[in-house]
């Protein structure tokens, strides 16, 4: 058998299971990579609390969140785009590049696909969690587990803070996912998802301190529903009904971030002059 | 001398001792790789365990691992196609690129390559083996050894949680290797080692506290049959029989991760429109 | 809608909204880059430092700077360069890249980038650093803050040894943009940024430690100025007037290095020599 | 001015500052490369030891050293190929790329340029060194600083497993170089280099314990000269005169390794099909 065999049988496949509808095959695909990219971040969360900040410390955080997020794009991004965010479905509404409904769809899968990430890592990591914490289900306190799931504020932060942080943090993902997928950059499309991973990377190291960086409303809220049937719904009332803010800060933070790198940079880059560069000379010659 | 000599030197000593059949090279290829990917793995956590963690941390595991995995797959993707682990050619087996019989040697030669590379990790690190752990050859306790080879899962792990974690595990791992390989995603081939590489890294952030993230029954299991040869059958007898769990449980978690890549993004991802773009109009200026 | 229907929203709006002025345009676009650059900076120190060393290791400040250059690099890399360092835009000037007045114009933008981006990052960590110091606002002693924004040499430092130290970080630096950016090394434009981010972050895995490898004027002393409304003017005295040796030994380090590479290497590499390979035989039989 | 403004005025400069010798120009830019190879590298041990393993821990050794390796081999490899390895300079005289007399030279300019790099990370950290160890100058002990420059071996450590050690890693460093430039596996020129770097550091997180992995004649012995102008003769007597195994067994190793590469999968790649792929199809449309 051979690599034509496998071409051949596995095309031979798609064109009996491809689905004719852009729209279903958009939404399942997002839910999808959702799914898969919230199971391994809640995963590395839970390595990072429940080994007691040993097997995992926070360079694992910012490592594997940055590399969960570029594999799970790769993965979606022939499909519905791979956007994994709702303040980044929500930017591409502004810019045309999504309509008003598939906004919509967008957001209530992407929140869904978080919400089965976590229950599935919670799944895998259910034995330590009970050796961790015993019957315990607290969202605060030296057994607390809650923060597996979504943020929690530590009682010095201000909700103020809490949103500019969110805003901030939202803002500069999407000034450079703008700049990496801005065509006048030249960066190959196949860099744009890795790319990316490293911009979340380099966010959590910055700007990790306050909340975690969710920056993602349904990364934050898909895990606290979540987690409401495990710690009741005191983990949307704790810190004065916080939990608004990381679904609702970014939307203004991707706004402000992408918008702000368009008007300054992206629309101002000239235009490349045509200049005639021969690269390989050789081949020309051959050609004469 | 110069380059060019280099190549004629190569390529005449190329041309001596190519061999014809290439099921040998292919099955010799992938011993080779197989024994230096996991004579790396093993001088990995060695280093990790006979330290004292101190030299290696856990992030070193994860990086240590991904690109090991990575240059071991670079060096024999063009002969065997360095698939490095059996779980990943019985899923190449469903899908025709692999023969059975090819199937089958592919898995006693990763086998093999595996028990090698442990023998031969163990014979350069021997002297700190002895340092750490004096005349002991204990698979648990302070002074344990046996975890330098292979998986023992902590007792407050249940066997059934084993075998979630384990199809977990390699389901992510042949989920992202079929995203990265489907030729409809348009990664350049030169990269995909690496992003294999990072792939494995990235889940061993996520889902490595349950086992270590075996992932790859040969890579568990060539190195536990050289353990037992130094500890006694304990090795295999540990935890309930656990060990057939990173044997078998792989084949199912990547036969899974593959084949819902292919349904729901695979196959779903639509043909490229043949819109002209004139990406060098100068040559086509020139040729016109 | 589709990509389609974004390219054409966004090109409508870039027809409008395009500036004709270039240096305007590039200006603009190096305080842009430099407020963001300066704004993960501080950041990634803030959360060094106020998390007591255990969020961010030293790992992150590596990492965390060096990607945060990458990444503020490619976004202004088509508009005005993205030097974002007045010692690169020194060292362009004798090269005949950048024009005197652009010089003066870009120095004195960087600098009031790294002001602003100082700025924004106090604001987003205002509430940690009160709960880190209370109201104590100190340049050394253990609850010094003054260090989130510049760099304050040990007492058993010389300033003799500070000023060498910053001439090679910077030396280095500029050895290596210049080997990177030098079209006869053949490395695409795309990957410039990243590989500057690694020069970055290289650097500061050797000789980071003296200083924090400032070497880069602005960086130092924009954050600097901003810290000098809440320090007071102590964080000029320091140390014997420290201040002034990252703002000016940079230049010499620049220019040293830079023009070291092209004169031992740069200036002769060879030609190459015009070999006919054919890559891509197929198509030319076609064409013929 | 303007980017061909700069092109013109360097192309000039280059046309008057062009040597015409290859030998001079490929053995000067050998000893540069290696020179700032090593200050780099003796930089980040010294950052280890003197922060007291605080401000570089472990995995900057990894990575520190591999991304310095990737940059230093980029800024030569287009004039003297970038070897920085007296036992890579030898594998390539046994593969006909280098002539003897090269392979001579070489050797002494890179073991020159790696004495040198030690002097000038000596003289960068030179207060660091008298604040750390007063003026106490010890090869082992609590204050020895003599590993900021070569490899000691602990007392356990048996001169039959340095030397295997040294055997091994040259070998994986080899087996992988060779890999990475064989025109078959069809990485882009461009890229080499990294991979290089990528190498090294996996191979630290693997074989970095017995000896802090040296695997470079030049690296080890040029860093000891110069320790023993400090230290005094003692540096070589070191553990039953060690220090002639770093020097010698990589010789071994770097022939093993590229030469088991090349038997078992370098010449028994199959040489591709020529199948026709047509990639740009409408470049052809076009044509006809």
């Amino acid at each position: 058998m051979s690599l034509l065999q496998y071409e051949q049988f596995m095309e031979n496949l798609r064109a009996k299971l491809h689905l004719r509808n852009p729209r279903v095959v958009n939404v399942v695909s997002e839910l999808y990579g959702m799914t898969i990219f919230i199971f391994m971040g809640i995963g590395i969360v839970s390595q990072y609390i429940l080994s007691y900040e040993k097997m995992n410390t926070w360079i694992q955080i910012n490592i594997g969140w940055g590399f969960a997020l570029a594999l799970s794009v790769l993965i979606c991004s022939k499909t519905s785009g791979g956007h994994l965010n709702p303040a980044v479905s929500f930017l591409f509404l502004t810019q045309k590049m999504l309509s008003f409904p598939d906004f919509i769809l967008y957001t209530i899968v992407q929140t869904l696909g978080a919400f089965i990430g976590a229950g599935l890592s919670y799944f895998v990591y259910y034995d330590q969690v009970v050796h961790y914490a015993g019957d315990l289900r607290h969202i605060y306190g030296p057994k607390a587990t809650a923060g597996l799931f979504c943020s929690f504020p530590a009682p010095h932060l201000s909700n103020f803070r809490c949103f500019v942080d969110q805003v901030a943090g939202t803002a500069l993902l999407t000034t450079f996912i703008s700049g990496i997928i801005d065509k006048r950059n030249g960066i190959p499309n196949y860099l744009h998802s890795l790319l990316f991973g490293i911009t979340l990377m380099t966010i959590g190291t910055a700007y990790g301190m306050n909340l975690g960086y969710p920056i993602n409303p349904a990364r934050d809220l898909g895990p606290r529903i979540f987690a409401s049937f495990i710690y009741g719904t005191e983990v949307f009332a704790y810190h004065g009904y916080y939990f608004w803010i990381p679904v609702v800060a970014p939307f203004f933070g991707a706004v402000l971030g992408s918008w702000l790198y368009h008007l300054i940079v992206g629309f101002q880059i000239q235009e490349a002059k045509r200049v005639i560069v021969l690269e390989r000379p050789t081949e020309l010659q051959q050609l004469e």
